[in-house]
């Protein structure tokens, strides 16, 4: 899939969520309220986002903060590093999810 | 275990295992440079290995990476913002380790 | 995939590995008998079948336990409250995966 | 530990979390609301977070849902159903945890 | 996919990672020499690394390693036995990965 | 714990299981059959079990798999290599487990 499909799918079935249970409205709003600017920089906060999504091997979820730590103004060494850190914590095991990130990294940037 | 034992403990048996097999300290020697300062910072880098520990459930890991961010001088409003990162990334079966987080950074604030 | 290819799939090579060795054919029985009616309705045990599916993020599995519960007359309100379980206890890395089941629910009651 | 001193643990940290920062009152304000009666009895409830627990190997949280189960009215044979939907869909890795389980059962029926 | 579009991939995107930071050379590097003949012959360690595979659920780790499996000798027997063990350790989740392990051995011995 | 003291706390404990409900007895039979010599030996296969244990990040089961080594005659190069593969595989989050593997790997060779 594409970073575009892949996008309106999550789009599509998080309102599909929040319309069948408001759990997933307020789970939401918990998630949007850790990940915003405070005592750490909202730029940083993505970059964890991405360094525990390769080590938790999520590939949606790596989309998703690769996607923050561009809106965020992350340079590519400094996401580089996010995935290195999460690869050298996770093992060989998250090398997959490390070609995910760089492959949709790509397409981000093009 | 005490903050103190469980340093020597983890000092003792790196060691043992640098003596067993190179890999080890080739390993070690890997994890550390990524780590280094460099596009992100060193303390930004120990938060977010906080953060890992915490969604991935480590325990030895949280407590390395507690004593990286004081090293590196986070505060306690940053350490406590990594926790909540990657306590709602992993979810309620991660209060064991958050509440380890806090036990253990009591005590290297004391 | 659809629900069908999914399915079709999921026979076609649960076929192959009970042909290849009874081991499968074994642990398929053990796995069967944990899941039948007893002290826990088949219902219920579909139930938690489907929010352990989301805690541990396996896709195949939710469509697993969504079938079974579906066959075991859970209603919509019963599912989603397993899900919503799953959800809090795996935390935001098994969003994908809430996405995924309500997807395929939807499919499923179509 | 005796069951008694983890959770006067559990407490004390639960408490230090909470006036840390106010995102823990609501993430355990939400997982009480997901653990309520509902849809689901509270005992079910209790009897899949049990299992969930054990499928994702989580000691303390196996015992906090023994006691949910346990205050929920859920008898031996329920919370003995409840740990083999876990240890089947874990595997042997789940072992350590199921015998954590039945030991802190005992003391908890004791 | 097919195993083809699989290996293809995982050579292009392993290319662009190791071009866009050392890191990833050094710790390819390091994999391959824990994967080298030695004490334990690289037969038995790509088995090895096969059931590591099945048991943390890694689908492209398992196509890695059915084909160094396969480059070393091991003949099918040995193979489903390290499925097994994978199978076995990690429980009833990891059958959607020994499905995927028997599709592609399948499509690797046609 | 001393090794003596996690054996004789795992037999206590296996027998509490079989003897409330026979599930435990069949799970544990088909696990000792998937370990038992064939075309793998029973001594490679006891250093799969160590691999994944690492890997998998279970103590209980590192142990288990260290005795299984051991009386299977494995030597002290290749239970290193078995942990190096689980190590490599898993990351830096499996260090706290190749530690314990070390201390008990002493512990059962003096």
């Amino acid at each position: 899939m594409t970073v575009e499909e892949m996008k309106e799918y999550r789009l599509q079935y998080n309102k599909v969520m929040v319309e069948a249970d408001s759990f997933f409205a307020e789970f939401g709003k918990l998630d949007d309220k850790v990940y915003a600017d405070g005592a750490i920089s909202k730029k940083h906060k993505e970059l964890m986002g991405l360094a525990i999504s390769l080590a938790t091997r999520c590939n949606e979820c790596i989309l998703y903060h690769l996607e923050g730590c561009l809106n965020a103004k992350a340079n590519f060494s400094e996401i580089v590093e996010a995935i290195k850190i999460g690869v050298i914590a996770g093992g060989s095991i998250t090398y997959p999810n490390a070609r995910f990130a760089f492959d949709k990294l790509q397409e981000l940037m093009a």
